[in-house]
């Protein structure tokens, strides 16, 4: 009955209700993952991220088939999915939709798929997710795929949870230098092209590409130290440059080449000591998103209800201006 | 030589300067942003935002082109525009070339553009946002436009700061489940297809007046309360539904009708009383972002960084877990 140990072993009903007690930041979730934490750093964690159409949900779950019927021969790799959907109010039913499309590979004990349509507030997804990735990493799943939607912070801010961040497109999405703009192709490890069987995906193709090399601001390992960034002029450094992947998930096409993707990207990161400084960076933010949110739930259990609003009836006459309310709420000391 | 009286005599390049300011969030700007504050409340705000690549940046010049020429021999009104793009480093050049397109516009002493292509915090994006709208608005501008690239959390936080909320789509995106996922429109006052002359508007439009029927949350007023939401049940009461305006930006089609649907949903703020009730949670959500940001600069202030490097190194070899890292870093009575 011990939560922690069912956890650890792996048991699918323990899993998924610490999971919800995640969601409902449950203190009794809180103390099982502190006892959990020590057995995390496992996992492989894969951020799939980009335009909203792009076929991101499709693509995941060919993924997932291919961790569990991988080629050549190689071990088959547990599989967890968390599905979150920052902004949409309707995205409840329309997640609903797209875990349908993944039936298939529910009866496989071996796979594990939790979606999160909150919308709540951004901070809180992104460490609401966090400690969800720790769960399911602690209860030993070998790969962990992180999909959001979107193109936003929100993204960014899980995208920085994962150690290879895929960022999707489709055809006519990357023609127009808008796409690009919000196109968050500066957390992109490698960018697939799906629906590469649709017209117009080698313009795709070549708009990204020309971005990737012309770009004022061309992908640098997000993790990397400026000397490692700098390093790139160098012959002799180990250095990555986002590859494109042409794939049509619906049929499978092209899995198989992003899949060897991935893995160099994870050499990659270990050869070049980019993991570890990754690994950090990901626990660096997980804190400050705590630190954050544990000041401001504070600062609020302590306000007297009647000052705040004492202060927002100010603003409202214009009697006083926003930072002086804060100097009424906000103590020298806090 | 008074930043504040030259701002509040319309001065552009006073304005220009305090806009500076409080980019760098310069102590200066933040004292006369506190002088400048009991001249703000006049001016409208209207955010525009939307799936990249809708043509946002067309439709706002064509909005402030309606606003300096209005039809029926209306008063022109002054205009100013803040683009915002939160997401992308490519942003810089892309946002010029947006400004190009406003070329015609920039000899009108009563139009004021600025674009805002900060990488910053999210927070910080919409705290600096609600800072330059409030110079802006002290300024004397009677229309405020606010642009934000994209589709996310970031987005729905800076539409927070406008009256009427437009949310742009283009053909092709809104037959998609997924580009209504995504696609904010719980915040849209007013919804405009833009490019409505490609094909597709039709089924675009189809799509987004389903979602609006049958979607399991309607778009009720975000700044409605519950009693003026279950309200519109009633046959007397004042309700909203979002229009769907078809407009050309490139060759000016629809802005007309799109100026009459703002009209309107001003009008409908201002009979239902539901603008106090926005104007409120607007400045609430200002200075909730102004606490949180303070609350963490001061924690970081008073932070010895050897305690917060300890706990990273214990994070990283998991000697302790996130919860424990914050119990060593924050203090009970912070």
């Amino acid at each position: 009955m011990d939560l922690v140990a069912d956890v650890l072993a792996g048991k699918r009903l323990a899993i998924a209700r610490l999971l919800t007690l995640i969601e409902n930041e449950d203190p009794g979730g809180l103390a099982a993952l502190d006892r959990l934490f020590p057995h995390t750093g496992r996992a492989i964690l894969i951020g799939v991220t980009g335009a909203p159409g792009a076929g991101k949900s499709s693509l995941v779950n060919q993924l997932a088939r291919y961790y569990r019927n991988p080629p050549d021969g190689r071990q088959p790799r547990s599989v967890a999915v968390v599905a979150v959907d920052p902004s949409s109010p309707f995205s409840g039913g329309a997640l609903l939709g797209d875990r349908v499309r993944m039936r298939d590979l529910a009866g496989d004990p071996g796979v594990f798929i939790r979606s999160m349509a909150s919308r709540g507030a951004l901070g809180g997804l992104a460490r609401t997710t966090a400690a969800m990735i720790q769960a399911l990493d602690a209860a030993g799943f070998e790969v962990i795929l992180i999909e959001t939607v979107g193109a936003g912070q929100a993204e960014v801010d899980i995208a920085r949870l994962a150690h290879t961040c895929l960022v999707v497109e489709a055809p006519g999405m990357g023609d127009d230098i808008q796409a690009i703009k919000a196109g968050i192709l500066e957390i992109a490890d490698v960018i697939v092209i799906n629906k590469a069987d649709r017209p117009g995906a080698d313009n795709t193709e070549r708009a990204l590409r020309t971005m990737l090399e012309f770009g004022p601001h061309a992908p640098l390992d997000k993790g990397a130290s400026s000397a490692a960034s700098a390093g790139e002029a160098r012959v002799d450094s180990i250095s990555w440059t986002p590859p494109i992947i042409l794939t049509v998930a619906t049929r499978a096409d092209g899995i198989h080449e992003l899949g060897k993707a991935i893995e160099d990207h994870i050499d990659y990161l270990r050869q070049s000591g980019l993991w570890q400084e990754r690994e950090r960076n990901r626990l660096q933010s997980e804190l400050d998103n705590l630190v954050q949110h544990t000041l401001v739930s504070r600062w609020r259990a302590s306000l007297p209800i009647e000052s705040y609003k004492t202060a927002l009836a100010g603003l409202a006459n214009r009697s006083i201006s926003p930072h002086q309310a804060l100097e009424m709420l906000v103590k020298r000391d806090q």
